[in-house]
Parts: C-alpha cells; structure tokens; sequence
C-alpha cells in the first residue's frame, strides 16, 4: 500500500477538467438513483429480488467497461496499459472490494431490519442518519490506508459535512436515534467501518498504477463483482429465480434502476481513479441535498427549516474543503 | 469613528488572560441568566413591574462603577483617565446606546406579541430562532462601523456560529417560522440590526479613548440608561408603581436576575473593552448551549439530536474563528 503516491500532474487543467466532469456526473447520477427508489416506492412495492438487480447490474458494467475497450483498442492499439490480460499479482486484490460491498449489503440489510421491526420505525429514518457516520469513517480510513493527509480545516469542513447532512435529514422522529441500544450503534458503527474501508481500498487498488486504464480495472473489479451477487443469487434467491424466472416482477422503473445504478457504479470508479474517497463523499452529500430539493417539484415534499440550516452547514463545508490546500 | 484603531498590545498576555477572563465571566453570567429566567417561569407568572427592575439594573451598575473608581482613586489617585468629570465632547455620544436598547426592548416586547397572538406560539420559539440573525448583523455591522476586517475563513465560521445555534434550538414547530409573514422578518431584522448596531455603537465609544478607565465610561453609559429607564417606568408603568409600590411583587428570584442583570451588564462593557462583540457573540452562543446543559440536571429537560448537531457546529465555528488569525 506504500507504493501508492500521488497522481504524476501531467496536463493540470486538462486532468482537473476530468475531476469536475466526472464528480458532476456522479452527484447528477446518485440524486436521480433516490429520486427512483422514491418514484419506485409510490408506484408500489419491490416485485422483483434485488439479487439478480445486482447481477444485472454488475454485469452491465462489465458490458460498457469492455465497450469502452473495444473502442480504445480501435483508436490506440492494444498497449500494456490498456491490455485485458492481467497477472495474478494485479488481480489479486480485485475480489477483497466486491466481498466487503456484499457483507456490507447483507449487514445493512440487517440493520435495516433490526431498526424496523424492534422500534417499529416508519421507514427507517433512523437509519438514515446512522449512515451519515460514513462520513466520517470515510475520513479516518482515507487518512490511514492511503496516508494522506487531510489539514485541520479539511477535517473541520468533514466534522460540518456529516453533521449538515445529518440536520438536512432531521424530522421529528430522529430523536430515537439517541435512545438507540447499543448493539445498533455497534452495527452501525460496523457497516460505516466496512463501508468506508471498502471505498478506500477499491481506491487504494485504483490509484496503484495510475497509467493502467481505468476500463481494464473496472473489467476485473465488474466480474468479481458478477461472481459475488451470482453466489448471493444462489444463497438467497435459488428457489424464486427457478420457480417465476430471473426476470419476474421487472418494470420500467426497475430497468431504469439497473441502468442508473451501472452508471453510478461507473462513475464512482471514475472519480476514485481521477478525485478520491473525499469528493465522493462530497458529491454524494451534495447529492442527497440535490434529490430534496428536486423532489419538492416532482413529488410536492416540503423542506424544512432544518433542511435550509443543514445545507448551510454543507454549503459551508464545501467552501472550506476547497479553499484549505491538500497538504500531500 | 475613523478613529478607532487598533488597541496598543502593552503587556500582551495580561491583555489576553484578561480578555479571557472577563470573556469566560460573561458566558457563565448569561448562561446563569437564562436559567434564572427558567426558574421564575416555573415559579410563576412575573409580578412585578419590568421597568422598575431595569431602572434597578441601570442603578445597581452605576454604583458598583462608582464602588471601583473609589478603590481606584484611593490606589492610583485621581488622573486624566479615571476622574469622573467629563466633556460635553467625550458624553454626547453616550445616550445613544442606551436610547437604541429601549427602541430595541420596545420592539422586541411587540415582536414577541405578534409572534404570540397571531400565530399562537406556544412560548414563542419562532421569536428565539429569529433572535440568532443577531449574529449575522452584529458582523455585519461590526465590519462597516468598527471598521475592522473578518477574514473569510471568520466569516464562514460567524455563519455556521448562526446556523448551529439555530439548529441546536430546533423543536417541532420551529418550521412555523417559515411561514412567517413578512412583515415578521421585517421586524425581526430590523431588531437585528438594531440590537446589532447598539452593540457596535458601544464598542465603538468604550475603544474611542483606550486609556479612560473602563469604569467611567460605564457610570456615563449607565447614567443615560437610567435616565431612559425612569422615563420608560413614567410612560409604561407609573399608575401601577405608584399604586401598588416600586417593589410591588419582587422575589428572592427577582432579586437575584436583577444582580445577574447587572453583572452581566458590566461583563458585557469589559468584553467590549477588551475583546470585541464579536467574542460577545461567540460568548452569549456558548452560553446558550451552556444553559442547555444545566438544565437537563437542574429542570430534567432532554436535549434532542438537533441539539448535538448544532453544539457540534458551534464548536466547529469556534475552534475556525480562534484558529485564523484577524486581519486587523
């Protein structure tokens, strides 16, 4: 892991240009994902089992990966860089991401549950502002598996971040979260640990070889990501997938979450390989703000006055992130 | 007002754990204020009459001012900086500040009961959130009049001070606020700017002359304030003093806000003298949360995760403000 350094600047503006691009489209593409988990809540509940979205999922990225290849090859030829074939060495660490997101998916789903059915919370709020602590597990990994360093403004716009996000989300039943037991704290502290660390390490293995393609790395992360949910598949959803076929309970909204959520998937690798774990992190809170907003106009939701004091504190957050240099 | 300048840094680091001190005094005597103020609620409906406490208050202050000039002359004798006599030059400014507080106290006697009866708060929080816009137009002001320059990074921390106190005061009808008309927002920024403008406006005469003793620049300002005070007591409440007495319906509690009034009074005055309103600020929100705290021991209350958001962001806000140097 010492091995990874930063970025060579080669072409400044031209790399900073791909940063902001790829951060927007990733912040454009996460508020329109929840604002489909909504849309598809009012349009009824989930038919079809979210293991084989999975699937779908992984392997469209695979698909568009090797798209993006093909048409790489075209232009360039194949050079060392952007060959498919890999070493054992390289693709060694490829599986540990897509096993921690799988552990972390069951786990929140866990929690989830655990929230639901023992304080019987109404969608779960409560569980929502447990993830915010994402936030700051994304922090503290970033700072130890990649050694780099945030300054002390950095970390005081992160402290903002998580705690603006939180006051964006807060109603009146988030008080619950403080009488939560401890075995709730304990797995929520758990998944942001896992959650954080899986991010991190998918940027650690990103940023290893910076003049590999990024296509070639998604290929290899996209397949063990198919092996996983093909093996969740098995495990949870054998008997229902035999029985009413693989494709039951599809809708419209459904494919439209598939091709979102491929697209995300794209983008988050895109702004580990270019930004890091930190912008993410930004971009998804600034996402989230974004989707509450839009979802006044489409779904006529109200906003809160702590919303507007939430967004202040993020909009602050973000004010300081980008003035305070990285000291690398 | 061009005048004002910077303060001479003699004896740096006494001028600095004197600053500290009386900044610290300050914060424990709001807090302890508030919590006065809670008690008397709980005890009962106020009996007596506002105006003959505040004439008290004026009073109280000008004889303790008097009781250390007496101290200091025996000591030091009597110099240009501490003698009592004056100017018509050096006083003419001094009842502006105290004319500015009854325009205030008037004001905001009539905000709270617009607030009250037209749209039937219960105890009126809508007015305490819209009373941490003071915050913002202290700064404000504090850059036109005084002069003097916040650096971006205190601005960013001067609006996450407004936001966090705001957020640690939300409660489930907090929302209402927004739904305030706007004749309420004209009112309360108006009281905002006043209240803000009588704080930089006393700053601004206590700086004028650093070396007048702190003391006698206090008998001045609070011989005006009761000056305006007795005339308050002869418009508002004459009938009922002399009916029913100038002490009708004082308590122990009574007694007891009327002495932290005018502690606190003077406390104000010597952070003015040495620090600034914008540690006043800073003082009165740590003060805010402070008596937050006490309560849960003292009255049972329960602090809510709003609460623990906004101390979060408070706290954020100082460690920002005390970290980035003033460019004075």
């Amino acid at each position: 892991m010492a091995a990874i350094g930063a970025m060579p600047e080669i072409g400044g503006f031209r790399q900073k240009s791909r940063r902001s691009f790829v951060t927007l489209i990733l912040t454009v593409l996460t508020s329109s994902q929840s604002i489909l988990i909504v849309w598809s809540k009012r349009a009824g509940k989930y038919e079809y089992s979210v293991t084989t979205a999975n699937f779908l999922v992984e392997a469209l990225k695979c698909a568009l990966s090797l798209v993006a290849l093909l048409r790489i090859w075209r232009k360039d030829g194949v050079t060392d860089d952007n060959r498919l074939s890999t070493t054992w060495d390289e693709v060694k660490v490829y599986p540990i991401p897509a096993a921690l997101y799988l552990v972390k998916n069951l786990l929140q789903a866990g929690l989830y549950c655990f929230l639901y059915y023992i304080f019987a919370y109404v969608d779960a709020p409560g569980y929502q502002i447990l993830k915010n602590l994402n936030i700051i597990s994304t922090g503290i990994l970033y700072q130890i598996i990649l050694k780099r360093k945030l300054t002390e403004i950095q970390w005081a716009a992160f402290i903002l971040l998580c705690a603006g996000c939180t006051t964006a989300q807060l109603n009146p039943s988030s008080d619950h979260v403080l009488q939560a037991p401890l075995q709730g704290w304990v797995m929520a502290i758990v998944m942001a640990l896992l959650s954080g660390f899986a991010g991190v390490y998918t940027e650690a293995i990103i940023k290893k070889r910076p003049s590999r393609n990024i296509n070639v790395q998604n290929f290899w992360l996209y397949v063990f990501g198919m092996i996983f949910n093909a093996f969740a598949i098995m495990t949870q959803d054998f008997d229902a997938v035999m029985n009413d076929g693989f494709f039951h309970g599809y809708s419209l909204i459904t494919v439209l979450m598939i091709l979102n959520h491929a697209l995300s998937g794209i983008a988050v690798s895109m702004v580990m390989k270019y930004a890091d774990n930190i912008v993410k992190v930004y971009s998804t809170s600034v996402a989230m703000l974004l989707t509450a907003v839009v979802s006044v106009f489409l779904f006529g939701f109200h906003l809160s006055l702590a919303f507007f004091l939430g967004s202040t504190v993020v909009s602050v957050a973000i004010y300081l992130h980008s003035t305070s240099k990285a000291r690398r």
